[in-house]
Formats: structure tokens, sequence, C-alpha cells
């Protein structure tokens, strides 16, 4: 199985209470890939200025990430994203962002690329999107990610690359705005009804929930919902909600697309378990020196933090 | 075994997009006690006005409920609360609070009411909460709620009420504003250093977590969480976090005050699930008229949408 992402390669400069870094490698598809790459063959597409260089292709080449796909433009600028974090992490503050060689990027992507099994469509402009998702016929399985500035001014393309991809993977604000609905599972459904057959609702903190068009219990509608990890030590929540999407979809793609409830269910294990990591140290400091046992220890410690059982019925 | 409650018993009038009410039965011990009543013997405590009647009584008294502790003052005026809610229904609006006779309220409990085996402080004035607890030397377990008011006017009285109980019982930013500490996982920990064994932070419709000093996996610090039941229809959250509590001590008490991990932890999905039938309509109109099976069906709906299997170690 392999897995293609399309999304921001990006150098990020951020600032938390915990410390700041400058210029460090960043974006969508870096932070979804390197969590990906633990479970299968990841392939992330996207352009790339002179400024990106060896040290960078080393990191994700390590993990065994394959870069033909990141396109190297001459004379360009990699997308640049600057903000910080008060002493409420949940929020990100935009202080510049700089589109760089994405400003022009058309995406034309690789026969490797275009075979994947399974399809990730990072959040960019929703049009490119499409064009992606138009060059990946063979995805048994697809999903997408979003922000409220495309809600706002490119909506109805929006709506129209939602109901191209089986997965919704976005905030529950932004289900809320884009369905006009304050009522999660309500918003959920209204998504679903677009097109997807899953929607899974990211909650930074309070962790993410999945919903399904149908469970295994017979119903409508099938919820399942996951706590963040609790971590002592969060030191940057930049790229959570991307290593969240990798975890996940790396998951899925690993285990040969098998999308039953159970396996979905893995995957939102999975997904948390990364996105934990990734904001342990500052951007893919703590993901690009993981080890699968250290993931595996975790998912383990995660089920067990959620886990409960009736009383038997002789004393209930 | 017996539970006593001490908090408002009041009149609230409540708008909602779903609709409004001009004067309903309400109060945090009114939520608590209804919500604890499928499970044990609750006795609230507190002061009403002349505006409490015979329909009001008769409610509680349905439920089971001891009623003798409920003090009726001659002249006086129920406590009364008015707010709102818009589009985010996490969000309380209070528009006016009118303490009538709580602003006079000197607990002085019944035999009966010191007799509790576990002992709930819900929201009032942290002086008045210690004088109840000094009242209740016989409870094996304690448990307290607050706000942020007593948190900026009275946190002294707070901090040392604090110390006297066995769990802490607050909203996930009340812990925070509490400790300073911005991380929830440190700010537990904080708070048992102050002395609770156990902390309960309620997070709205993202539901609640448990931390315990610790757990059965022998670590320093135990955790679960559980989300808010999923539900189509919230039409008045008002009375969610106190009926959780209700569910949670009451579960815990008719349990006969079994405090280990595993039954917390089904203290805590009886809570989940209270607080979701208390939501689904307005001020006590679901939970008054609610039966013990729909309760234990909700429960087991809640643990299949929380529970996960890690792949057998073959395919892992």
């Amino acid at each position: 199985m392999a897995l293609t992402v399309v999304g921001s390669i990006a150098f990020d400069a951020v600032k938390t209470p915990f410390g700041e870094r400058e210029r460090m490698l960043g974006g969508a598809a870096v932070h979804f890939s390197l969590a990906a790459s633990f479970f299968t063959e990841v392939r992330p597409v996207g352009p790339v200025g002179d400024d990106f260089g060896t040290e960078q292709f080393e990191l994700l080449e390590a993990r065994g990430i394959a870069t033909s796909d990141v396109e190297r433009v001459p004379g360009g600028q990699s997308f640049f994203w600057r903000g910080h974090y008060d002493f409420d992490l949940n929020v990100a503050h935009t202080d510049d962002t700089q589109l760089g060689v994405f400003g022009e990027f058309e995406p034309k992507l690789s026969d490797a690329a275009q075979a994947a099994d399974t399809l990730f469509l990072a959040n960019i402009q929703p049009d490119l999107q499409r064009q992606v998702r138009a060059q990946c016929g063979a995805a048994g399985f697809s999903g997408l990610d979003s922000m409220n500035l495309w809600i706002e001014i490119a909506k109805d393309s929006l709506l129209a690359a939602i109901a191209e991809v089986d997965c919704l993977v976005v905030n529950d604000a932004e289900i809320r705005m884009l369905t006009g609905e304050s009522n999660l599972a309500r918003a959920a459904r209204a998504v679903m009804e677009m097109g997807p057959r899953a929607v899974v609702a990211k909650r930074g903190e309070y962790g993410a929930a999945l919903f399904t068009e149908a469970g295994p219990d017979g119903g409508e509608q099938s919820f399942f919902a996951l706590p963040g990890f609790p971590l002592e030590d969060v030191r940057d929540p930049t790229g959570a909600g991307d290593s969240f999407a990798g975890g996940f979809f790396g998951y899925l793609d690993g285990t040969g697309g098998d999308l039953d409830e159970a396996n979905l269910r893995r995957a939102m294990g999975y997904g948390t378990v990364l996105a934990s990591f990734n904001v342990e140290e500052f951007g893919t400091e703590r993901v690009s020196r993981l080890q699968r046992e250290e993931i595996d220890e975790r998912f383990e410690a995660l089920r067990r933090m959620t886990q409960f059982e009736a009383l038997p019925a002789s004393r209930g």
C-alpha cells in the first residue's frame, strides 16, 4: 500500500511560553508524512524553494519518506509561517504567512504519486485539492483537511472538494462553521450528506471524535471519541492536527485499507498518539527521532486510559 | 448508604436557541439530587423562600429525595438565576442573579444530614462549604464544586475548603485558574497536592476527565476521560455539571463507597449519562421523568462508543 499527501512543506517560526525557534522544518505535509511514515510508504507532494536544502530532505528520507514529488523551484522561497501561542496553547496566533512558491503551485503528480492507494489533501486552497484528487483516481480512500479561511473565501470550491473525498478531517469549530449547524452530531451528519462517509472532528487538547455513516450496532450513525493523550509537557502544538491525520491515514493505509469500524478506531488511537508526541517538542524534533515501540507503548496506555466496564449484572 | 448535598435550590429563567422558560425549578442541589436519586438516598440541604411550593417539593419527593433539610424561610424569596445561551451552547451568559434567602444562609444540618456517608458541596460561598463539611464528620467521601467568582474574591477560603475534601469537581478552566498552571495534568497534580485524592475536570460538551493519585498501573497519577454523550438535540445545558456530579457521587455512594479505579470510572460513565439526559430538555424536565433502564441503556451505549482494541500481535 502507498499514501500520497499534498500540502505545505514549509519553514516555521514559532514562539510558545516554553521556547522559540526562528526557522524550523514544518508544514502540514511534513508533519503528516513523518507521522504516517511509521506505518506505510508515504509520498508528500508540494513545492519548495532554494532555501529547502539537503538537511531538510535528509530528515524526511531518514524516515523512509519518498521525496521525489517535493518540487524544488529555482529562485523561489519556501512557504513560511510565523506564529505564537500564549497561556492557552489551544489557540495559535498567526503573525505572518508567506506563500512563496506555493502561490504559483500547479500540481503535477508523478506516476508513483498518482498510483497511491490512499490520498490525503492537507489544508491548501480547495481548487488545488481538487486538481490533486483528480490525478489520484486509484485511491480507494481519500481524506481532506481545511480551515476557516477557505470556508470564508472559497466555500463553493471547498464544498466541491469535500464531495469528492471519503473522510473530512477538520476542527470541530470548522465543521460547525461549514454547515451552519451548532450541534456537532447534526453538523457531522450534514457533512456526510455532502459525500464523505466519515467525519473526524479534531478538538485540540480534548482529542478527536469520529462519526461514520453506519456503525457495528446497526445504528444510523456511529460515534467514537478519544481524549487527547495527557501530557505534563506540551511545548509546541504546531502540526498536532497534521500528525494526527498522518497517524490516522498512515495506519489505515498500512493495514491494507481496512475501513471497518474497529480498524478506524485503532487509527484514531494511532492518530492521537502521533499528535501527542508531536507536541512534546518543537516542530518535528520529537517525531523525527521517534521509535515504533514508543508508539505502540503509548497506544496501549491510551487504551487503558479510556476503557471501563459495567458491573456484573448480579451487582448492577 | 446516604448522600448529603448542599447548594442552591432555585428558580431559573433560561433562554436558548431552542426555547425559553420564565420560571422553572433549578439550582445545583436540585439537579444534583435528581441525578443521584437513581442510585442512593439523597438529602439536599439549603434554604428556599415562600415561593417554593408544594409543586416543587413534590417533584423532588416523587424521586424519593428526602426534603426535610430544605429549609423554608418565611417571607423570603428563593435563589433566582436568569441566563441565556446563544449559538455556542457551551457558554452560559448570566443576566441576573438574586441570592434571596441564600444571602443569610447559616447551615444547620439535621442529624440525618450530618450522618451521610458521602457529602457533596455544590458551588456556594466556600466558607459555607466549610461549615457544612465540619458538620459531616462521618462522611467517608466528599466532593466540592466551585466557580471562577470564588477563585477571584475568596481564594483563601476556597483553598481551605478544597483541602478538606477528597475530590474536586470543577470546569477545566477553573482548575487552570485556581492553580495558575495552563497544563491540565500539572494543574490536577497541583490540586492533589492541596489535599484531594481525585480531581474531575468538567469539559462541557467534550465530557470529563478524572485524575487520581495512583492508578491500577502503579503510575504516579492515573488518568481517565470520557467524551460527552453525543446528542442531536441539546436544548438547555443548565445544570449539566451538577447532574454529572449527582450521577458520579450518587453512583459511588450507592455502590457502598467503593473507590477503586474501576468503580470511579463507572461513576464517570453514570455522571456522563445523567448530564446527557439533563441537557435534552429544559431544567429538570427530562431527568424528573427518567427511568433507570434508560440510564443503563445509555451507559452501555457510551461504553460501546469509547472502546477500542489493539490488533492481535500476529498482525500488529
